[in-house]
């Protein structure tokens, strides 16, 4: 898939910077120009997954327990820059009429590509610049620029280096970005090279340090690479003849204290190895490697180039965003802005995991990997909350800690427990990788499943109740018995229940019981709350209610609401959309997706209808799961449009901010709602459940799984399924609740 | 009553500051040492009452609506510094021991008195310092010091003036204090005086202008003055001979900019006033003033000296906070420490004002006025939180504007709007103001009237309910129908639709109509709202329910909770105080005081004793009000074990956190817990309502009403209640239920 922009509009600059990104999981760089443009049309980017600061809050009223600090995900010295000049005038895309411009961004081999044609002197200056984050040496930024005069000579100059005195964005009046725009490099060594430099730094204050190695080579004529304050400038000349061109790669390594103990060591010799690889050769990798993952994760859809064009770019932006190394993992912007601060929500888990658990599983690990690491903070946070026992992740954070100040909408927010040992048990049964359920999976399903015997409590009718928490949808929050929550407890509980059961049959269960201290006697009462779950249910209505008193409030018209007072959250008082039926994203009814089983179609139907009307899906996680709904309840046409509206959202920044970052969750809903929507794929404990909804205006989706070691594809007709086991052995899988064996190949 | 102290122990004075201010209304002084302790030891501070600077307020994440700039009553300009030097030597307290040291505060003349002796050359030095904030000439504060050299003689030199580099107290951790110390006051003009001088000073944002007039007599040798940094040093010499003594009066007179267009001018006419008045004068003129507030005001218990001292040091200290300009109110720490910045709530009105409207009904009727003057603030504070209509007092502010940060217990409480209808209903119940009501009253019974029906609906059950409030227990937040806050709703609602009738009947509603726009269609829409309030009520137990959920959460066991752990907002994360029954303080038992036609004896008697078990009194508003219900359902001994709770919580520091200021809605409890506790007096459209319940170890009581134009007083013995008439025509008094005409005198 090729994105392509033909037109310099300066007004959509900030949003293609997110667009035109360039990133591997480890690290992002926004698509800035390399010529550097005014502040207010460019925030100027270059970030490593989960590579953090740490901010200190000031809260005007500073209740017990509020974070004190926060982590950030810090904008690193700036090394995209390369201002030109030639004859000693600066071009400058935005100075002069262009003769011609376009970009690109290509994701068979994961280039981004910036042309720009200037008039000069009545010839043509040409600039050509080429952009990649490599998949292949995640520590690698390649940047390729080519000069060419069209009757036209002249004397080039490049200034380019790598600057450290570079600040966070910010914007104090809107919740959804960093407050205060602070610097968080501490400059370290600088030492010239003959062609470039290196440049050491450090974190103000948690005590990360990087090391950036920036080489060139090229045609120029003369390199002068000087020191200045805490980076270096490299000033390339050239006498550029008329016809002739001038070819320069840039090759940029970073390396951090994270990953390695001496990161400058580690990035010189990471450096040597991509100068002598050579651009040729690192682009053939990445285009290999892009291959490899196309093959395995890009559905295909027949007759719909452009549909299959938009899946194309989501799937490959969220590739990019994605770490897999266990340390970090996906922000909710990705890596290619400063949106929530490069923050880790449920996103990753409830709306991405999925994603990657079908089609790379390594990667999937590597996203409970990191929870995993995190787990003694989730059990530092659930003791500032109060609990005695157990572990609560935190609702936004980097490291591990809590990073929301309004808890409110953030640590009240216990589902995120429930999210991500739903995804462990995801894993376990996509997987029956037992050594890391036994090893690690046992300790987060057990650590949350015995927090919700402390946030809930058996109440006078008998029945399991959970009080004062926040669901998914933040338009209401602080209430009793959400049954999202409520659902994704029982499902956490009976998950560690039964997990444990099978590792104490299978004698598998010392690690748990040694990090845990569980017993049998814990894990009956697991099942007990389960099994006494209460469930809000409207009888008249035929409804899950979202919680206790969410049906008694009063309704918002979203009908009679001014258009400009979208999203809601950035017009009204957190008190006013509290005390009324009004959601800003799916709630109830993605419970009704992730936890089926059980529900009548009625219920889910009533629900569905009930709370379409009063959802303005101001978050992003919200169409992708009333078009998977409306899709499992056969409304296929509604689900094709909230299909469309989820494969567009950055694309046509339809929610106004993806120039702070891609929103990762909904690319992430953009295969789920193809696969779980149309193609009513469900992982239950026994297997593989399919419930096919193809939109009449497809001819058919295809596309691959990965499953308990085999990979198999899905081709999904208007009249039938067909399936076909491309390794591994035979297993049954469900097809509208019938049972199927699989062996090569399967039409249903 | 005389306060005394005769030990300076170190770990007090932070305490003593407090109890030792001195203040008037309009300023006030902390008691601190003309000396200047260190700062671990001092909170130095002048202020005055409602005297405040614009701060900025910054959100880790802020939501719509969220206050941007706050208001806080600032630390003004240091007046009260006096460094004696003897013979160059600096006399510091702290410095060596002391042959003796007292200090006391007298109610009878509002004289703080401190008495210090050094010993020096085998004699004695004798220091005598006086403070007094003048009633009669509230802009006054006066300074007496006296120095006695015994058997020594030498060289007094004393460093005197004003300084203008102060800042505000501050503590980061504790939500009940500013969270950072910053300077308000910006410079302005200093004129020097022979005896003294002039400073004048503006804030930094709010844009409030004040001018100081410092000036000096005595028998000094001499004195030079001269300025300084924004405010001028005078430097007093004596040769003090053996046997003599040196004597000085100061007198700072502040004025401004709320009350005249040119502070200066007017500080410098009343300072001359003063000087010319002399300070015998000016202090018999205290003496008189406060006799006859005592006379008016101060309740006698017969035999219990030491309960009439304490409640004679709350009743004085209480006078001592009160504005009476109609421009400024009460705030929760009064004049005499930073704790709550200043901040004016409703302890004004639920605690405070009737001790005034029963007392100094002009005073009351001044803190009404407050009220009315910032309508227009209340209108735009209901806009921001989304209604189209009525008015919203702010829970903390101090010119109109919400100052509270932290909405589920800030603006939440929307039962602020109810407390201040309820004080106006209640003024004109005792005065019978028809002029005020109908000029002023009215539009702000209608504001919060109509206010209701805006955060309120008519639910499928035919009944209002009101919901996503706070009440006023702050350990339970964001809940549904709290029957506190419906309560007061329904009260709000009543007294404004009877209002109206009668404002149209008497033809009295052009001002309130015109104001307002209310029709007579609005009105009976009060009157449904108000019949058809939903009142959470549980059955079974037979109490009412703090709100919709209160009673299915988890209870919280106080008895096992630490002691250390108290109050529990300092040590448990609100989301766990949220999640159990707890309460800060009484919510339900407060309304069954205010609001209690039509409660059956037993729901109330239930009701208290189930609230009882689960309330920490955190909040020094708490036990004043279990102490009147206590009385009211008979539990005479519990009453007065709450009641001596009640009395010495400032005297005895309880809380811990005196030091920041006096408890003033507690001190008006002290009276309230009397007047309406043990007497039983409540205040009804029909008149005065008395309920005796002398505590057991008292013989009498007796305390005098102001009462519509009347002065009546009222004595409780075990077996008898006499009424007298002191002054105005009989009327008819109910005593449990009995109504007597009250012609001179009656026993009951």
């Amino acid at each position: 898939m090729i994105l392509k922009s033909t037109c310099l509009d300066e007004n959509s600059l900030l949003l293609e910077e997110t667009l035109y990104h360039v990133a591997n999981g480890y690290l992002g760089v926004r698509g800035n120009f390399e010529e550097k443009l005014p502040l207010s049309r460019s925030v100027r980017g270059f970030y490593l997954n989960g590579f953090y600061d740490t901010v200190e809050l000031q809260y005007p009223e500073k209740l017990f327990g509020f974070p004190e600090n926060v982590q950030r995900m810090i904008n690193l010295p700036d090394v995209q820059t390369m201002r030109i000049y030639f004859d000693g005038e600066a071009l400058d895309p935005l100075g002069a009429p262009l003769v011609e411009y376009y970009r690109t961004l290509d994701t068979a081999d994961g280039l981004a590509k910036r042309t720009i044609k200037y008039s000069h002197s009545g010839g043509i200056i040409t600039l050509c610049f080429t952009r990649m984050a490599s998949f292949v040496r995640p520590e690698l930024f390649l940047t390729l620029v080519k000069i060419e005069g069209t009757n036209v000579s002249g004397f080039l100059e490049i200034h380019a280096g790598v600057d450290s005195n570079v600040r966070n964005y910010s914007n104090p009046d809107d919740p959804r970005v960093a407050a205060e725009a602070i610097s968080h490099i501490v400059p370290g060594d600088v030492t010239l090279l003959d062609d470039g430099g290196i440049v050491s730094f450090s974190t103000t204050k948690s005590e990360l340090h990087a090391s950036i190695v920036q080489r060139f080579s090229g045609n120029f004529d003369s390199l002068d690479i000087r020191r200045n304050d805490g980076g270096f400038s490299a000033v390339l000349s050239h006498k550029l003849s008329a016809g002739e061109s001038l070819s320069l790669a840039k090759f940029t390594v970073i390396s951090d204290s994270r990953h390695v103990s001496d990161p400058a060591a580690n990035a010189i010799a990471i450096a040597e190895k991509c100068v002598l690889a050579g651009k040729d050769k690192i682009i053939a990798e990445q285009r290999q490697y892009l291959e490899r993952f196309r093959a395995a994760a890009m559905p295909e859809i027949s007759g719909c180039p452009d549909i299959e064009r938009a899946l194309d770019f989501n799937i490959f932006s969220l590739l990019q965003s994605t770490a897999r190394d266990g340390v970090s993992a996906l922000a909710s912007k990705g890596i290619s802005g400063e949106g929530y601060e490069g923050h880790y929500f449920w996103d990753t888990e409830t709306y991405c995991f999925p994603f990657f658990l079908f089609t790379q599983p390594e990667t999937a690990k590597s996203l409970l990997e990191f929870r995993y690491n995190t787990l003694s903070s989730a059990r530092e946070h659930a003791k500032i909350l109060g609990h005695t026992k157990g572990a609560l992740f935190p609702w936004r954070t980097i490291s591990g800690s809590e990073c929301s100040s309004y808890f409110p909408s953030g640590s009240a927010q216990y589902h995120i427990n429930g999210d991500i040992a739903h995804s462990f048990a995801q894993y376990w049964y996509a997987t029956g990788d037992m050594d890391f359920m036994a090893s690690k999976g046992a300790e987060v399903l057990v650590e949350t499943a015995r927090l919700w015997l402390e946030v809930g409590h058996f109440a006078a009718d008998g029945l399991f109740h959970i009080h004062t928490v926040t669901g998914p949808d933040e338009y209401t929050c602080l209430i009793n018995n959400n049954y999202y929550t409520n659902r994704c407890a029982e499902a956490n509980l009976r998950s560690a229940a039964v997990l444990c059961t099978e590792l104490w049959e299978k004698n598998l269960s010392d690690k748990v019981v040694s990090a845990t201290g569980v017993t049998r006697k814990e894990v009956e009462l697991f099942i007990k709350a389960a099994n006494s779950m209460y469930f809000p249910y409207d009888e008249k209505l035929d409804i899950h209610a979202q919680d206790d008193s969410f049906l008694s409030k009063k309704l918002w018209d979203l009908s009679s609401t001014p258009k400009e007072n979208f999203p809601l959250l950035l017009h009204y008082h957190p008190l006013f959309l509290y005390r009324h039926q009004v959601c800003k994203q799916a709630d109830t009814v993605l419970s009704h997706f992730l936890f089926e089983d059980g529900i009548t179609e009625s219920t889910m139907r009533n629900s569905f209808d009930y709370y379409e009307k009063i959802t303005t899906h101001d978050s992003s996680l919200s169409r992708c799961v009333f078009s998977i709904m409306a899709a499992r309840l056969g409304m296929t046409d509604k689900a094709y449009d909230y299909y469309m509206d989820t494969l567009y959202t950055d694309l046509e920044n339809t929610h106004g901010n993806t120039k702070d970052g891609l929103h990762t969750a909904n690319l992430g809903g953009s295969w789920l709602a193809l696969v779980m929507g149309f193609a009513g794929l469900r992982l239950k404990a026994d297997g593989l459940h399919f419930a096919p909804h193809l939109p009449s205006k497809w001819e058919s989706v295809s596309f691959k799984l990965c499953f308990r070691g085999r990979i198999l594809s899905v081709c999904l007709y208007a009249e039938k399924m067909v399936f076909s086991l491309l390794s591994g052995d035979s297993f049954r899988i469900f097809v509208d609740g019938q049972s199927y064996l699989l062996e090569t190949q399967l039409t249903v």
